[in-house]
């Protein structure tokens, strides 16, 4: 990971409510508030410390209580200023935490599974949440461009979010992206630039570009702006905790891409344990990889702390991230909370895919394939326990990923008759 | 319209909440509820008739406001039971009344803009707030098979409803609609049926299977259960009045299909003045179509009011209904609010998807640029007041109708360095 060479822009005016530093996960140094990602003393990531101090928690949960329907709700607790709310922004989040009856008895969970479908987002996936984080930042730091490198989801919602906000937004992809997902994100009528070269070279390029006057003013959701923008997937925790009446679920999957979304939700669920919002009790956190891309599950089940970087191949393509930053905390969640990581392969994400759909009527992504194939993957193995409280992600739509079930067709065909009708045997 | 002939199955048992009767729209006629929709006397369109009576205003209102994050929250208000919220279903609704601040900028509209942004329901377009009515409907009636006959959105939205309430489904749709279409239904597992025909030859055969044996059970939501259904569509009048903080907007800009979802907001509005819910004050409703499909517009224009009927050839696919049932309903409604009935061409729908999209980050379906594209040209006419607070509907999800903005694409390509950045002028 490069070390961000411009300089700190942080100062005592910078208000994001009860963000109060930037500190390294590695070696614990603290640094202001600014648009930094890497410890100049490890190179460790940066993330936010928070000043919790002063919340009484049944006032807190009356504020929550009665705040939007909205990511907002949790304002007290995220890096963004109190009046959040107030300025125009896509206001994500607070999506369904559906009870999953049929599902469960498909899989055979007796003790209650529901589906988190974020699917419901304003641009259909979890993006919304962490890129409306990155959007307060870039106002407090006085950027005038929402930028980030990007495959799909993540280019729709910058470009959502920075039209709502009045921003300009740029873009980068991959030149020979599918022309679907080109239009998906050139919608919103920013710039999008193809980059000739792969992901890797839209990354290198990008992380050049910040340390260059003329990225001046840029802020790159996913790069200098990342420990704002991962604090989003914080609100699903929250969401999960809330939604079951402010109870922990006993066991959660979540996909893991740069495993960020996994270290975040685990995050979330200790500041509610120690803000007294949740009674405190154990619960067990599974990652979900597919199989074509699944260096984390591997490292898992190899007993290895270090993870081998892999070379995608899978329709999961949201999740195809080969060398994941935070794979190693990752694996260290799932050890210390009793969880685990599997993979499924792209045949079961597709199966999952249309269970969801058919006992549910969620049609997912196929990241949402990738967990509940893994949930039932898990349950098999005796590695997920059925009778306990279970919380599976959808981080996404399924009119996003088409081609993945588009096998999917007529049932029959018949002449406009009752005849034909009959004959087809659908009476 | 076909007399329904199968026996009303309406008897003192059918718990649909305040749904009192079916009363007919032309000649007054009463009969108990039951699956039927043409009045026995006069062939006229049945719709609900309510008892409203003993609601102490205030009190209902504490009621809603304390209610669900979706359409449930009026269900004092809706033909179905009193527990409807704990019965599996999508829960659609709630969706954000989107306050348009940089759209309005571009329109020069200062008395406020409001887009009522229905691509957040389940299925992302307003059928699922019809489809959820039909369903409690369905299962008051002791029905088994939630049916339609549908081009696109409706399949969807039956599909997934019938998949999470637990019923077996049967779509009627031409055999040869796009694949991404067919996916998009499909994909719920329920049977997906092709009608060797158009349209219209579907229509027709599923009214034949309603009097048929063979159809015994099945509940067909948009034509023996078009009364229940039909009145999903008052939730939005009622979620815009509330999300203005209990008030009448001026003016109301929305599409026309078959045209009933306008007549049902108008019923909407019109019950919340009798409940004492919002002041009394007058409101304009504007109808909005396509110059490839305008049988309403035209016939608004030329001050007939007989609606002729047209061959649709618009890319607006959801609103190409040629002979629109309500049309006669929707004229009427127009003149008297003060209103009016406009359309737009294909190429200014485009131009509105993306006006929409580039000024507020929502990415609407062909029919949310038919009513953007034609408030515009209100606004220019000088029909539509730009200083009244004016909702726009945006009713379905841009996701679904891709080709429409097919043509947009990079900005720019580049070749992953700062020179070559600079070079195509983006720094």
């Amino acid at each position: 990971m490069a070390v961000q060479t411009v300089a700190s822009s942080s100062d005592s005016t910078i208000d994001l409510g009860p963000a109060a530093a930037l500190s390294c996960r590695e070696c614990g140094h603290r640094v202001p508030l600014g648009p930094v990602f890497a410890c100049e003393e490890c190179f460790g990531p940066l993330e936010i410390a928070y000043d919790f101090s002063g919340h009484d928690t049944e006032e807190l949960r009356r504020r929550i209580e009665a705040g939007p329907a909205n990511i907002w709700r949790y304002a007290p607790l995220l890096p963004v200023p109190a009046d959040v709310a107030d300025k125009p922004n896509l206001n994500p989040g607070w999506t369904k935490l559906v009870q999953a009856d049929h599902l469960a008895r498909e899989l055979g969970v007796t003790g209650g599974l529901f589906v988190k479908d974020d699917s419901g987002n304003p641009t259909h996936s979890f993006k919304d949440r962490v890129v409306a984080q990155a959007l307060e930042a870039a106002r407090a730091f006085g950027f005038t461009t929402l930028s980030c490198s990007s495959t799909g989801n993540l280019a729709g919602a910058v470009g959502a979010a920075a039209a709502r906000a009045g921003l300009r937004s740029c873009v980068f992809i991959p030149h020979d992206l599918e022309q679907g997902k080109v239009v998906m994100a050139a919608v919103y009528g920013g710039e999008l630039v193809g980059i000739e070269g792969n992901y890797d070279d839209v990354n290198r390029f990008c992380s050049e570009l910040i340390g260059d006057p003329a990225g001046e003013g840029w802020g790159f959701v996913n790069v200098n702006l990342r420990p704002y923008y991962a604090e989003g997937s914080k609100t699903l925790a929250y969401e999960i905790c809330e939604q079951l009446g402010w109870r922990l679920p006993d066991q959660i999957v979540i996909p893991i891409a740069s495993g960020s979304q996994l270290t975040k939700i685990d995050k979330g669920l200790k500041e509610l344990i120690e803000l007294g919002l949740v009674e405190d009790k154990p619960y067990k956190i599974f990652g979900a990889q597919a199989e074509g891309c699944s260096p984390v599950s591997t490292a898992f089940k190899g007993g290895h702390d270090v993870v081998r970087p892999q070379k995608p191949n899978t329709i999961a393509k949201s999740l195809a991230i080969g060398n994941p930053a935070d794979g190693p905390y990752v694996l260290d969640i799932a050890r210390r909370t009793g969880g685990a990581v599997e993979d499924v392969t792209d045949e079961e994400i597709v199966d999952a895919i249309k269970l969801l759909a058919r006992t549910e009527g969620i049609f997912a992504e196929t990241a949402g394939g990738v967990t509940v194939g893994v949930t039932r993957k898990l349950i098999k193995n005796g590695l997920l326990d059925p009778t306990k409280t279970t919380v599976v992600l959808n981080t996404g739509d399924g009119l996003k990923t088409l081609d993945a079930v588009a096998g999917t067709g007529l049932s029959a065909t018949i002449r406009p008759t009752l005849d034909s009708f009959r004959e087809a045997g659908l009476a």
